[in-house]
């Protein structure tokens, strides 16, 4: 009915005006795209502020939407950052003819426009430029898949972890959730302002590349809980007690390159899983057999063995039955990594799909770990849970895709540049 | 290869505690399910607190996840309640055979396990006691579609204006986004706790009722601007500019039905609409039109005759040309209510799915309105739009579904009772 009108804007203007193209002028005259914050002055959202070095930045009177981490640096937001409440992970497969040149353009495009957005400021052609003054915590975190490399001519320069991980028996893999050449991780507190970014930067990869498979996910919103307190995931469990902190050496070793290819120094890798929560047979379990799958309390998330949710565990400990308290294959016995240049950094998010006709849940976890290198750190720890872990019957791995995460840039820089420039 | 022990949780805890049942056992005792907020204590999460009478309480240090909002009272909680960030419009068609006695028994269910989670205890069967300690302001509003009175056999008390909307040229809907014989509209400021809460009672229903079709939806996150601004949809308008207040008799009048079928007295009546918003062609308008379209401007929300958000629109004044400013035809011209008697009040959620591979985003409203009788307040004015709305050209409704909302109830009483009591 009104399809023809659509891709016709001036008649559109003339409808709208009666003719009279003075009219539209005239207002477009006076609504020229805002500057950076001056809109927000005029409707009563104040100019963004810095978070604090441990990103709780509270932001103003006015609320925390103003808050802003720093886009610029040696490395790249979104990783050491403290995890914002919403999350769009955004996946690309590069058009056929993308090469270096076109890469490069592209990662020029992105990183200019992350920059802004990230810092409260509209993108270069933001369409909807009032959405982008409340950046709160918004980061965006760029990946680089197995095939960039091939099609920039630079697969001598592709991380040797960074490829599509082993088959593991416990995966049930769609390609819907699965692979990717390029990957934005785009985080905000706010769920309009990820919505806003993601839209701004799709539209900016379009000439480039196709949108693969989008996962939105969500943890607990700012404020809900204290920010030092552990968050739950849909299975009820405490999730990311053993993460290493970010500022302690441990964290830079697990977490930075400092060895593998010169230009992904500062950079670090990027597993995605999708891990579908097998909610109806879950349910199914009492407590007490919920907690030995674990080995962790569902309270207080505390090792079978102690009291505190960071007590130590006892792997030695024995029950009146000379039973160990915590079974040998618990998910965190099998999980745990003692040596701190083999851990990772789980920084993983929930997602609530549409429940079927039946009411059963689409739910689970968008699992996202950082470390150093995929094959030394992720795969061993990934090798043991899929031979045996207890928890593998009410977990399913549903979607897998890895990524290097290239170091951060200045201001006048682009992300890749070492490997694209 | 683990469908067989899913189903055999004995056989399961055989393999966790290599056969001896003590161990379960004895871990049981002590893994009782958790009392209201036992499990918080321990957790660091501590005891839920009353929102304010403006529902603006900000919890306690730890957090305003504990925030709670009433659920027993003469009106249900969800519709004056200010507007929290995150909800999910739950809809059922009610299985073949639930008659009257059925939907009692479910609706004494449901009432009880939403009296419940909204106040920060675990639902009565609760398999994730511990999602349930951080209501996060939860409201859960019930309503009752067209045909759940005839099911009922009381198709003689069906509110007149509870049936299916006429067609409106501009529909273009589709059966997954539309009707649904019984609602739940589940809202907190925490995207978990909408999802436990969502996940519970969705099991309540399963015997009775097949789910046919859930929409979730987000404002600003809690914190990330002034409660007292009006927010921005995903086309970047201010949405809510006209809305009456809570606490104001223009409010009392619009919303709450005093006419009527008697049962529904102190309950109101809801009109959800899924508004997909057409971006890409939105996009490719300039400012100006944009503003004429609406009749406001896009920064400040103020009408195009005024300078304020909240100032009167004047759709007398005239510009240099002899026009009108505010187009004769802008959606605000064609939306306005002067006689508070015949206001609606709109309760809106945005929504994001996963654009198409060309990145085309999959965005819009859900626009729920809540008015004292549709026939009376909401046709009148969606007849105005439909026939002509200069937005129209940039918004399809895709979905629609009405819903009576039967009054609140006291302790030890339920939703619906007047109506299948």
């Amino acid at each position: 009915m009104t399809g023809q009108s659509k891709t016709r804007p001036v008649s559109r203007r003339r409808l709208l005006t009666g003719g009279a193209l003075t009219v539209g002028g005239a207002v477009a005259g006076a609504a020229a795209v805002i500057a950076a914050t001056g809109s927000g002055d005029q409707s009563g959202e104040p100019a963004p502020v810095a978070a604090t070095a441990a990103g709780t930045g509270t932001g103003t009177a006015a609320g925390t939407g103003t808050t802003i981490e720093a886009f610029h640096g040696p490395r790249q937001a979104g990783v050491a950052t403290e995890p914002q409440a919403h999350a769009a992970f955004v996946a690309f497969t590069l058009h056929r003819g993308a090469d270096r040149a076109a890469l490069g353009r592209l990662m020029r495009l992105l990183t200019d426009d992350a920059a802004r957005l990230t810092q409260g400021r509209p993108a270069l052609a933001d369409t909807e430029p009032e959405l982008a003054v409340l950046p709160a915590r918004l980061t965006v975190t760029f990946g680089f898949g197995p095939g960039l490399y091939a099609a920039a001519g630079r697969d001598d320069r592709r991380p040797p972890s960074v490829a599509e991980l082993p088959a593991f028996a416990i995966d049930r893999l769609q390609p819907a959730w699965s692979g990717g050449d390029l990957l934005l991780q785009i985080c905000a507190d706010d769920p309009l302002t990820v919505t806003h970014a993601q839209r701004m930067l799709v539209k900016d990869a379009r000439p480039f590349a196709a949108v693969r498979w989008v996962q939105s996910g969500f943890r607990r919103s700012r404020g809900t809980q204290s920010p030092a307190h552990t968050q739950r995931n849909v299975l009820g469990q405490l999730d990311g007690t053993a993460n290493p902190r970010p500022g302690t050496p441990a964290f830079e070793q697990a977490v930075w390159t400092a060895d593998g290819p010169d230009w992904l120094r500062d950079g670090t890798t990027l597993v995605v899983r999708r891990i579908r929560a097998e909610l109806e047979t879950w349910d199914k379990l009492g407590r007490a057999d919920k907690e030995l799958a674990v080995g962790r309390r569902l309270d207080t998330g505390a090792p079978l063995s102690g009291q505190h949710e960071h007590d130590e565990p006892d792997f030695s400990a024995l029950n009146e039955g000379g039973l160990p308290v915590i079974p040998d294959f618990a998910h965190m016995t099998r999980a745990r990594v003692t040596d701190d240049r083999l851990k990772i950094l789980r920084r993983p998010y929930n997602y609530d799909g549409v429940p079927d006709a039946d009411g059963r849940a689409d739910s689970g976890l968008i699992f996202a770990a950082y470390q150093a290198d995929i094959d030394r750190q992720y795969l061993p720890i990934q090798r043991r849970l899929a031979e045996r872990d207890l928890l593998n019957d009410w977990i399913t791995p549903i979607g897998s895709a890895v990524f290097a995460v290239p170091p951060g840039c200045e201001a006048g820089g682009w992300i890749g540049e070492r490997l694209l420039g």
